[in-house]
């Protein structure tokens, strides 16, 4: 079941949004509809011309057929802090809902710490939401330290 | 009590690495000798080349004399959610010892938001250590809800 990581591609989107609109809060923030937004283009266009950004499609290859299994982000932080030093941060971790509950969002995250390291990273982190149960107990397996509350503010129009 | 807000120079780097190491757990992560660990000019230098970084200093004039009073940085981070949109993630907030209980960490706050609204960012989101709880007060104060858990992983060299 080894994965391939590679980032993503505007023929990807489709699919993409397909995972991020697959549940009742992104399906209300969401257009998944055809052809693609050109806002969705536009952001990934950012995203890719951006050296600390990496957004990374994971797929799987079988019977010479390949599928998107999930999604993440990687953004890479430079700070002054631990005498200079550079932090991951993963956001918009998503597994494909036909591939779920087969060990691939520990691969995702497996793959994504080393490739922190990689980036010379002394810390990753994220935030989940805390009604996410699953999602808590799956971080907390990974070695991560729920030390901090993660606060979020909406700015209005 | 007007502050002035702008980005960090090398000038100011003995300053900021004293408000990093003025509390135990940057005491023993930061080096505040003299001169200023070339570690931290070349972060500066990674930093201020990156568009979607600010590490910025906030400072006061008084009788012709200005003095740092705290920093920040902020983070602009471009995501595919939301149709294509922007984040801006605070880290790394400091007021200076001699300045603190006078409200500039509000004011240091309500700039950032501001900042983050003008860089075009729907969300801002920070963590802050659960031993803090005077902090966590500040942040719900400001409207921040701690919506989710910050779970942070230190990688092994």
């Amino acid at each position: 079941m080894n994965l391939i990581y590679r980032n993503a591609e505007e023929g990807d989107l489709s699919k993409l949004i397909e995972m991020l609109a697959d549940d009742q809060l992104g399906a209300d923030r969401e257009d998944s509809s055809t052809p693609v937004n050109q806002a969705y283009i536009d952001a990934l266009k950012v995203i890719s011309d951006d050296p600390n950004n990496e957004l990374i499609v994971a797929e799987r290859s079988e019977n010479s057929e390949t599928y998107i299994i999930g999604m993440l982000q990687l953004t890479y932080i430079p700070y002054l802090t631990y005498k200079g030093s550079w932090r991951c941060l993963i956001e918009g971790v998503r597994v494909h809902k036909d591939h779920r509950s087969k060990g691939y969002g520990k691969q995702l995250f497996e793959w994504s710490i080393k490739r922190a390291k990689v980036r010379g990273c002394n810390i990753v982190q994220l935030t989940s939401n805390k009604q996410r149960s699953d999602a808590i107990r799956f971080y907390n397996d990974l070695g991560f330290k729920a030390s901090h509350e993660g606060f979020k503010l909406m700015i209005e129009d």
